[in-house]
């Protein structure tokens, strides 16, 4: 086995664990928090249930809500200048993918200057960041525990990758309870995330001991309570959907991605699509793409989700993927790409970008542009 | 589910990692390093090894050897004031359990004062440590990974354990080359020292889902693989109890052990034992204990040891304690407690201290003094 890194943060999950946020803030040096989440958590009042946690360890803090979802280059560089003018110490996120990766992009333009779009791509900033604690406020985009974060650059069009050790927040807080206030359509499209992180991480070529088991353990949970948590909103299941979205982010963080993130980001880039819902519509296309290179691989996330082995490995590696589409169905998520391309002179711009992402690196199989052109074809 | 926390180290794994050493060290803020190690890899020339990877990134050192096997409090105190006379910032640790767990009771007494005593138990530990690399030399002990270090209080005759979050390395860095110039012996000793962390991990009353699945993966390695690597010392099969033993060490560490470690530190601090070789008397005798309170659990032991489920559970989980035996029996090690305490009269005191030991708070059985007689009458 070549070398392999595996990097968390410390990880302090469940029920009601949104009260340890000030103590953490504190034991990691706060004295003025930067905190990040956005208008829906405020109105549920998840925003000031935090505050009070800063108010008992008696932090100040100034609190940043200027986030859209696919959050922009030009939001991440106005928050570093309002960290710095506010001579912040600590980030604190409370959200879902989109305020968490504001921050992490925040953090890093505030101790690191520049531009955002100056540390596109791994392992290109130098500097240490202020400390930080984030909050998940969905089951799916792991950005809590990983080492990724997702920004766009508007002028670009385009969702550019960063990925740094130096990205993983050093606590992740994860309270199912904050889930409970979500949309069904946030619950599947977050889901639906989560699931395409472990089936990308699991056949990535740089997988390993420490990230296998993690990814098909959480195939299996999102498989088994999606939809007991989007009928009954269960707090069990919503639960099983958190930690299923964790260790799916411990294995893609270390692991890497694949080819179905490298597209994604360019649609959310060209279209700012909900993230989470491109998958049903990418993941099938790039999954029958991989297959010739991973089929004992693709096989073992069929017995997963078929909850059997078929005759062959082959044959249970094409019975998951159908499997992924039905499940994908099931939930009446789109699943042709014209749903979200409309015009399909607009796929070779879309593939361009995608192929310098840098999520394809760790794709199983080699793809280039013109491969990348014919799983969207597949797709539409 | 109750709250759970999980804490790992950063790790880097692989043949040859070795030589990042001093760049990670740099990379933690080192500008002098305190070096833990042992005669034994001195002259196996890993120090050496170790040492030039400092001098490549202009590091200092000071370097202190004076362990024994079970290291002892007044070993860690002398070790804390040299620490202090030097004016090191940074422990780095290259060696099997006792170096390891010498160096964090040296950065604890360092950082904290006091003697290494004080600080017995769980939570004991106010303020931050030194930052830590560790590079462990056998794959068993797991210190390299865990929140746990264990200390000979010699006065008293007790195996202490310290257990905090802070004692969880920085950066652990494990390269399986190191491995091959470890004797038979240890090999063994080390490798069932993980299959026991592994099993009582699995079973233990804070286990979680992301502990379980790790202990389960430890187990099924080591069964596969620790009679190839004694016969052959092939690289890969070193390679699978190097990466068996870190994932038993992030599922015990979160997870804790139970009355087996227990016991184990009363009899190590008593007369002085091979840690390892400890668990093929005491385990099987502290799994049928448990039993009547995780058939399931201990029936999907019993499934990885025999590679198959039984008629039911409970002949599973039986099963697989009996295959236990039979694995360390194979091992030609001692399995009867008499060979390690020859005196009856002694096995008394021995449970009076091990009662007290933090590792019985999360053994799935609540255990009287009363039962660890038993335990102990049942293994003699």
């Amino acid at each position: 086995m070549e070398l392999r890194k595996f990097s968390i943060p410390e990880i302090i999950f469940g029920r009601g664990s949104l009260r340890y946020v000030g103590r953490c803030a504190r034991r990691i040096g706060a004295e003025k928090v930067f905190l990040v989440s956005d208008p829906g958590l405020e109105q549920a009042g998840w925003v000031d249930r935090l505050t009070e946690t800063l108010e008992e360890e008696k932090l100040r803090w100034v609190y940043f809500n200027d986030v859209v979802s696919n959050p922009r280059d030009l939001q991440i560089e106005k928050g570093a200048a309002v960290y710095r003018r506010e001579r912040a110490d600590v980030v604190i996120a409370l959200g879902g993918g989109s305020p968490m990766d504001a921050a992490k992009g925040i953090a890093v333009v505030a101790s690191n200057g520049g531009q955002i779009r100056d540390y596109e791509g791994a392992n290109r900033i130098q500097r240490p960041l202020p400390p930080m604690v984030f909050i998940p406020s969905t089951a799916g985009s792991g950005s809590d525990i990983t080492q990724f974060a997702i920004i766009t650059d508007v002028r670009r069009k385009v969702k550019m990758s960063i990925i740094s050790r130096t990205l993983v927040p050093n606590i992740s807080i994860i309270d199912p309870l904050v889930l409970q206030t979500k949309t069904r359509k946030l619950i599947i499209a977050a889901a639906i995330d989560a699931m395409s992180h472990a089936i990308e991480s699991y056949v990535s070529n740089i997988a390993s001991p420490f990230t296998e088991l993690l990814s098909l353990q959480a195939i299996g949970l999102i498989v088994k309570h999606l939809h007991t948590a989007v009928e009954t909103r269960s707090l069990d299941s919503l639960e099983q959907l958190s930690s299923a979205s964790t260790v799916a982010g411990m294995a893609f963080s270390n692991a890497g991605l694949g080819a179905d993130h490298a597209l994604a980001h360019s649609l959310g880039g060209m279209f700012d699509t909900l993230h989470g819902l491109v998958h049903p519509v990418l993941l099938p296309a790039v999954m029958r793409f991989n297959l010739p290179e991973c089929i004992e691989k693709m096989a073992d996330i069929g017995r997963v989700l078929l909850g059997r082995r078929l005759g062959s490995s082959e044959a249970t590696a094409l019975g998951g993927i159908e499997k992924f589409e039905e499940f994908c169905e099931s939930l009446e998520v789109g699943v042709h790409l014209k749903e979200i391309v409309r015009d399909k002179s607009e796929l070779p711009n879309l593939c361009k970008m995608a192929v310098n992402d840098a999520c394809l690196l760790t794709n199983p199989r080699k793809a280039t542009c013109e491969d990348l052109l014919q799983i969207c074809e597949g797709a539409w």
